[in-house]
């Protein structure tokens, strides 16, 4: 691994990320200072210039390269010029988190751990099991006490040490920081520094994909906040390569049942409070103190930025647009577009411009919101067929 | 849509491809014959040197373009000098199908269909729901009167035109084509022209990510045999283009529950028969009399290829070694594997050989296959955490 700098946005301090540093002393997290290093242009391949990593540390299965789509349905009903899906579902795994769960393993073998870890329920408890297998380490998963077998078996199927773990899910997160520290055990959670620098390359993957012209929103569904961070940082990167000559605006959507963001957004405050007694469909983005949302409430500000809930039915509303337009994505994946209608009724988002949902996850993964949908199909026998197709 | 050749490789026949032509008068399957046309190598897109269609013909959704990863350990245990996968989950709808149906919607646009359809419970289902909906075209789904809600749903939510059909399943699917012809719908079964060029695109990927080096095995799970087909079709126009200097051999893989290729492979025959009582965990391989086997059958013995089985344990098996190796594939996905260890016990396949496994589609597609595994996670209270985890 190269030499390269975790710095905190919030207080300044600075930490060398050769080593196992997860959040800044101040409390707040942290972000991957890094142009490319010496030479990056003649480096062999690009993530060698997106990342301080040496060749052999990087264990891939295929992250990242997903479809940037343009819906010409979605633009013309909003007034907008353009509406493009990045569609992370195209992962490995099935979802963005891979691109993180990537470097945080590399990040791990070059400090020397043998083992990982995470705490989750969905997304990144599969991808961290996935990469663990790929990279012949240990995965140690930790789900909440009340997870069925429905929820298991997906991220079992890589074989991870698997534990389902009785008690508070908050206690359980801290815990296991905890005991990561004293077992060496590198726990790769939500906002680690190296998951939120995988984020990043989502928005190198716009940019290239847009032929290096901005655009003017990006949408993303927020949780703990490190995706939006590590997509805020990409844009940063590229603007300081010179290769974009602005900032997007980005829009945190949030499920309205759990909105700890868009609160301290309206509130005018710097600092989020938890949110009380969470509930949406949306559950891969149910975080109720998001312990990047201090860092995402100031980036929001500093670029024009908004925040924004969904209720309900208009998530699931979304969901059923999204598919009608042969995008499935998990409920969480469908708030940006419910979010971006929301964003244009309030006048926040201006006629013409154009805009990119973040869409995180296959709909696959959730399976039990197929019963929020009125789903429709006929039953009818074989001599019945003409008169039913016609 | 600009001018090209369908050709039956049996009979010879050639039919003009701006007609829907299903299939050759002699019962056989047929190829498209395309080599980019006038002025290919100025063309604006990759796409347009694939097929003969015009810019505005095509609807993607972002098809294609799909990992292909070394897996050292399946390299090392079989004693070759690679194995890679194709991983074809990480397509807009998780399965290899998107490739062919957005060849299909192209053709039917560009012939004036407003109408698509197709039979089938699995991969294709969705794939043609999702891209009739990207299309704006009414997409009817033809399925059996006994499919469970549980396969409904996934195709339900793209809102297609969806019919649950009592009767015969061979009868159904010959009813459909003549509905299809007679009510003016353009049915995108599994192995017509455009399905099958589709898949070519699958052989120009390999060939591009390997730097153009051909390798010495390609190893396809097949049940119509049009994905095979379409392979073998990319790699001989790679092979006319120039771009490479000689054709991989094919291992045919099936399922032994279903396995009417290896059958006559096997018995030396020229024509297939159909399969009796099939039954296979494999289920998107379970095609007992496949439209496009003879044509399988003389091209694997054109080019020195072979056909081979996987008992149903193999099959569980290779899922758990794909999983363990951060690979989750529906079990169809994974009979590659299970039947390139067959060939290698059978000395098929030389050591120190290189092969790709396609791996046609996303272990989220059949999560029943779940019970065919001991899946293992331990429960424990928030204090037992530390020991649990040493």
């Amino acid at each position: 691994m190269r030499n390269a700098l975790l710095r905190c946005k919030s207080c300044g301090a600075n930490y060398d990320a050769r080593t196992p540093t997860f959040r800044c002393e101040c409390g707040e997290p942290l972000d991957l200072v890094w142009d490319g290093g010496e030479g990056a242009a003649e480096k062999r391949t690009d993530r060698a210039i997106f990342f301080p990593f040496e060749e052999g540390e990087w264990v891939s299965l295929g992250e990242g390269n997903t479809p940037l789509v343009s819906v010409k349905d979605f633009a013309d009903e909003l007034g907008l010029a353009d509406v493009q899906v990045k569609n992370e579902s195209a992962n490995p795994t099935w979802s963005f988190k891979d691109r993180g769960t990537a470097a945080c393993v590399a990040h791990a073998r070059a400090l020397g751990f043998s083992r990982i870890g995470t705490v989750s329920t969905g997304n990144m408890a599969a991808s961290v099991a996935a990469y663990g297998a790929a990279a012949g380490m240990e995965a140690v998963i930790l789900v909440k006490g009340d997870t069925d077998e429905e929820k298991m078996a997906p991220v079992a199927i890589y074989g991870p040490t698997l534990l389902r773990v009785e008690g508070a899910y908050d206690k359980l997160y801290k815990e296991s920081i905890r005991l990561g520290a004293e077992l060496g055990i590198y726990f790769m959670n939500s906002d680690v520094p190296f998951r939120v620098a995988g984020s990043r390359t989502i928005a190198f993957e716009i940019a290239e994909q847009r032929g290096f012209s901005v655009p003017d929103w990006v949408v993303v569904p927020t949780s703990a906040g490190g995706n939006l961070r590590g997509i805020i940082n990409g844009f940063e990167d590229l603007l300081s390569a010179g290769l974009t000559d602005r900032m997007p605006r980005f829009l945190c959507a949030q499920a309205q049942g759990c909105s700890p963001i868009v609160a301290a957004f309206d509130a005018g405050e710097e600092r989020i409070k938890p949110f009380e007694s969470p509930h949406t469909i949306a559950h891969a983005i149910e975080n109720p103190f998001p312990p990047s949302g201090n860092r995402v409430l100031a980036e929001l500000r500093r670029y024009g930025g908004v925040a924004l809930g969904a209720k309900e039915k208009e998530i699931v509303k979304a969901q059923k647009h999204m598919a009608r337009q042969g995008f499935f994505g998990q409920p969480a994946s469908c708030v940006p577009l419910a979010c971006l209608r929301n964003a244009r009724e309030e006048g926040l988002v201006a006629e013409g411009s154009t805009a990119v949902l973040i869409m995180t996850g296959s709909g696959l993964k959730y399976t039990a919101a197929f019963q929020a949908h009125k789903l429709k199909w006929k039953d009818c026998k074989l001599k019945e067929l003409a008169e039913k197709m016609r």
